[in-house]
């Protein structure tokens, strides 16, 4: 490597107007102007004769064959060095069988399973068969392990190049695990790693991810700018994982709480931009596996590291992930006709909410024809004319009905549902709880509450929206969340029927 | 001051199961778990009864108060003391009289100015008559004068504590101006400033605003939560100015567009957050000084530093300014009755094709009806219930009726207007123009026709929903713009038509 330091604005004049410039701010873009001003012109034409023109160019103005000579040929031209269009080089990552990592799912919610841990496992074996490749990285600000990637260390190290002791935990100067404490050094580092032909995965904070918000901005319009440009290769894309997420910081609290990066991201080209929320560990480990394989895209997943049920066996999850968004045959009980209400949800406690307010529903209300649809692939929300993966509005309305009230349970801030969906036949009937900048360091359950995303809520909701206006109706559902408030300000954790709650919709299913 | 560097986890056990705890990572947060196991009570216990309670606590476990004496009372209590509650210190800015420096505008579009030059002469003498309070300081990222602020040089200095040379500009260690190229660096200080119980304003480039997301992040999670603490004293609230925007990147294209800040602003809690979009140098005027006076919010003021036409007279502009939005009669050819159209714009370059908009549809359609709405605080657009600025749904409809077409000319991304008014009862009619990230190093007008935001595609626009459906009225305007496309790459400028476009719809008013 060559490092040349050189004055700011070398070689143009020293002074201006008798104002310093070479060497000087005043050198910036524009050295001089008011080019009416004969002194001016004469100024410009030392300048330009500093560079001794007559030896560069022959007599008829041509730029002389010996020099042009100097310049460097083919690929050891900048922009045509491979180095310099990292596609040439890039080779497919090998990937194992996503399939082998999932979780065994015999009933949706029988199990439990951290979903990212789950994924890491993927990424350790994804890890080792790339080995001798030397072209995959993984990048967290260090929160590898906090984010329950921990199973990578296990065929690789931290990578550090400083002083070692005999005490270190999986320091090595080959290690293929880029940690510090710092977002902007691992945005940078998995930039200039994806330009040169290799592929990374960053995995951060949710909250934190904002902090890199404006080197997201460049990395999106490169990629937007590539794509128009023919003899650009297609890159590996740039994948986030966000978990420790908004809805999951029991120990760290509002600080900690920001589900918006997905609202950054989707400013940028539709092109380039994916935002995916699997509800659970088979459906990451399919859209992890996606990601890996896609090119030219930022692919932002957000999916949460606690225990947590699962919903799907493997077979189910790719199948729900490649449609992006569907129905849950299994939670809905409209089979055959149209629902009273849609229960839409995204993101995984959403969708866990969601689901525990259909069980109250069909418990109490079971006369209720409730139609469960969840949404993995958020693109698709969006009118096909605007994002590649976006639903017709014919299959959005086929989802949503035309005419039903929705109530969608969102991982994010509402709004952006709206944003969103608003050019949809059924918007006026849309309803959509989320993150609305409400919680502190409290159970997850709380959180819940606290933002009126909880089961309870949800079902006040829904007997709002269906207009069962009786009295008790009404007043159930809230008073229960207020009272679960109580239990956990004695208690300092949620009651345990929240705690231990199971899905258990599909037995007590009336239509079955 | 002081400067205490511990160890990591400072006299917690040095080992825990024989892996290493104290002056390592491993002490974060919870170096122990496992309670269940005999050995790690132990552990605790010895951990615990290091700190020898023995000699802090009497016999019946009380505190003995010879110690509880040793601590700090009333002011010098951490949290009590007045320099961490900065609004116990806050003295009010004293403030010239902001219509001193107000643009003489005989007509609509008679004259030309640069707002934010305006601005920084106010500022200058804000500065001057507050120096011997020293509470009132100017930050920016290297961009004090790039965004026209160069007037308060006149009064202070760069602050600068190292060594300095005969040629230095306006560098002095008593200077208020605070420049750094770092947007971190700005925004920590101010934020630290403020919270001391000073005043102070931001100056920035509008895309790399985006660089202190995070940071921004916080300090309006902060104001929230204090909102709700009564002993917290207000404080002034966190002022920037966003200038340099997106749609007069002439010189620097793509990289520096993003208009997308205040999509991130406005997800956090409408009590903290203003937004405003002054079309002219006097609304600017009157929306800074608010701003200067307000407590406790954080104000995003957007606004452009190139000479542009002026359209409010300074008691127009404060009447404006006052409500936030409003008709522009002026402009307006709907008197006494309802409008074909209602075109609203929000942001200076949107104001100005709206404008020539209008000028077009006067002269060739002279029959179509027209109010011209415009925005300058974007808050008035959400519902009351959701922002304390919000219109009422009644004020709302007066404005943008209850079934007119809406051409919404908008600074920022389209959707923004969609996710702020989507409850709406005009929603359905509303089409909004924005950036959708196209544009490059160009001219000024190309940006707005690469974005269909220009004079002739509003037009277009127009007559696309009022239903004129002749194959004149559908061609013209956008081969119009089309034309100017190719004097632009021909020229590297602006057709002159453009460039000197003057309003002259008063004039060519039929009703007058």
């Amino acid at each position: 490597m060559i490092v040349l330091r050189t004055p700011k604005g070398w070689t143009c004049p020293p002074q201006i107007d008798g104002k310093r410039t070479e060497d000087y701010w005043r050198s910036h873009q524009v050295p001089m102007g008011d080019m009416g001003k004969p002194a001016h012109v004469k100024i410009l034409e030392q300048w330009m004769k500093s560079y001794k023109p007559q030896e560069l160019f022959d007599k008829s103005g041509r730029f002389k064959p010996e020099l042009a000579e100097l310049a460097p040929k083919d690929d050891r031209r900048m922009s045509a060095n491979p180095h310099a269009n990292g596609g040439l080089l890039l080779k497919d990552l090998r990937l194992p069988d996503f399939r082998r990592y999932a979780v065994a799912v015999k009933q949706p919610g029988a199990v439990e399973a951290e979903a990212t841990r789950i994924m890491g496992a993927f990424l350790r074996d994804t890890m080792k068969i790339n080995m001798e490749h030397r072209n995959f990285r993984l990048f967290s600000p260090d929160e590898n392990n906090s984010n329950r990637w921990q199973d990578v260390l296990e065929v690789t190290n931290r990578a550090w190049m400083a002083e070692r002791y005999p005490y270190d935990d999986h320091l090595a100067s080959d290690g293929r695990v880029m940690e510090m404490l710092s977002e902007h050094q691992c945005q940078g580092w998995l930039e200039g790693y994806l330009l040169t032909g290799r592929h990374g995965f960053f995995s951060c904070y949710e909250a934190f991810i904002h902090i890199i918000d404006s080197m997201f901005n460049q990395h999106a319009k490169w990629l937007k700018v590539c794509n128009h440009i023919p003899w650009r290769r297609p890159i590996a894309s740039l994948n986030y994982l966000l978990s420790s997420h908004v809805w999951r910081q029991d120990h760290n609290g509002f600080s900690h709480q920001d589900p918006g990066f997905i609202d950054h991201v989707v400013n940028k080209k539709a092109e380039v931009i994916r935002v995916y929320l699997p509800p659970d560990a088979n459906t990451l480990l399919s859209v992890t596996d996606h990601c890996l394989r896609s090119r030219n895209h930022v692919n932002v997943i957000v999916a949460g590291k606690q225990s947590a049920p699962q919903w799907l066996d493997m077979d189910a999850a790719v199948k729900h992930c490649t449609a992006g968004i569907g129905i849950w045959e299994w939670a809905s009980n409209d089979r055959n006709s149209e629902p009273d209400v849609v229960m839409a949800c995204c993101g995984d406690v959403p969708t866990l909410e969601t689901l525990a307010a259909v069980s109250l529903l069909r418990r109490y209300l079971p006369d209720v024809k409730v139609r469960v649809v969840n949404v993995v692939d958020l693109m698709k929300l969006q009118p096909s004319a605007e994002h590649p993966n976006g639903l017709s509005d014919k299959d959005f309305d086929a989802l949503f009905t035309t005419d039903k009230p929705v109530i969608f349970a969102f991982h994010g801030y509402p709004w952006l549902i709206h944003r969103l969906t608003y050019r949809r036949t059924n918007h006026k009937n849309l309803h959509v709880r989320g993150y609305k900048e409400e919680g502190t360091t409290t159970t997850p359950f709380d959180m819940a509450v606290m933002n009126d995303l909880d089961r309870f809520h949800l079902v006040a909701d829904v007997i709002d929206r269906i207009g069962l206006r009786g009295s008790h109706h009404q007043a159930g559902p809230p008073r229960q969340a207020y009272r679960t408030k109580h239990y956990i300000a004695e208690h300092g954790e949620d009651m345990p029927e929240i705690r231990q709650w199971k899905w258990s919709g599909a037995v007590r299913r009336k239509t079955d």
